[in-house]
């Protein structure tokens, strides 16, 4: 059985964006619900792979989102409401982020056969 | 004040190696421990640049380590106390994970001034 928080993706290459981020202790208006609808908006942007995330209790998170193509990760971040979600997350919701984009070419998995 | 679950890297290129994986429910023994191990032993290796990672109350997680070559991820792959850890990982602790070797090509990020 797959499990769907895993990612699944073509064969390499294809490019990631890797999202991480530190939550703030106070100001958590919002966020949940803003962070739903960029969930749902990334995966209906055109050339959309995959994605993966997970935040630890200390409010640090990792997203990776995978797209088909270097254009593709360009239209997501000019998307306007990603864009002004964006800057909701600097006014509001973050301490301080890093992206980095990258190019994926080898990947590899594993899942227990009697999982 | 930099926050240091944050990678501190270099300008672009660099190496990234993208580790998601799922924890089993049970059989947690030994984990913590052999977790703390590679992490010391993975910012020893030549070529290293920094990690981050996060893992979630539902035993998800995803860990980003970077180097400076595709040299050095060859010789962390093939660490024998790495590969010793990695096979104890899908004996006992992991239910699935994945693996994507990605070039980074830009990244930047940001850090809240009144922190």
């Amino acid at each position: 059985m797959h499990d769907d928080r895993f990612a699944r993706l073509p064969a390499p290459p294809c490019y990631a964006v890797i999202f991480s981020s530190r939550r703030r202790g106070d100001a958590s208006d919002g966020y949940a619900e803003a962070a739903a609808r960029m969930d749902a908006l990334v995966r209906a942007q055109p050339g959309f792979l995959g994605v993966e995330s997970a935040r630890d209790g200390e409010g640090f998170g990792i997203t990776v989102a995978y797209f088909d193509s270097e254009d593709a990760i360009r239209a997501w971040r000019d998307h306007g409401d990603h864009a002004a979600t964006r800057q909701r997350g600097r006014d509001e919701w973050y301490a301080g982020f890093a992206v980095r984009v990258a190019k994926v070419e080898r990947a590899y998995g594993w899942e227990r056969a009697d999982a």
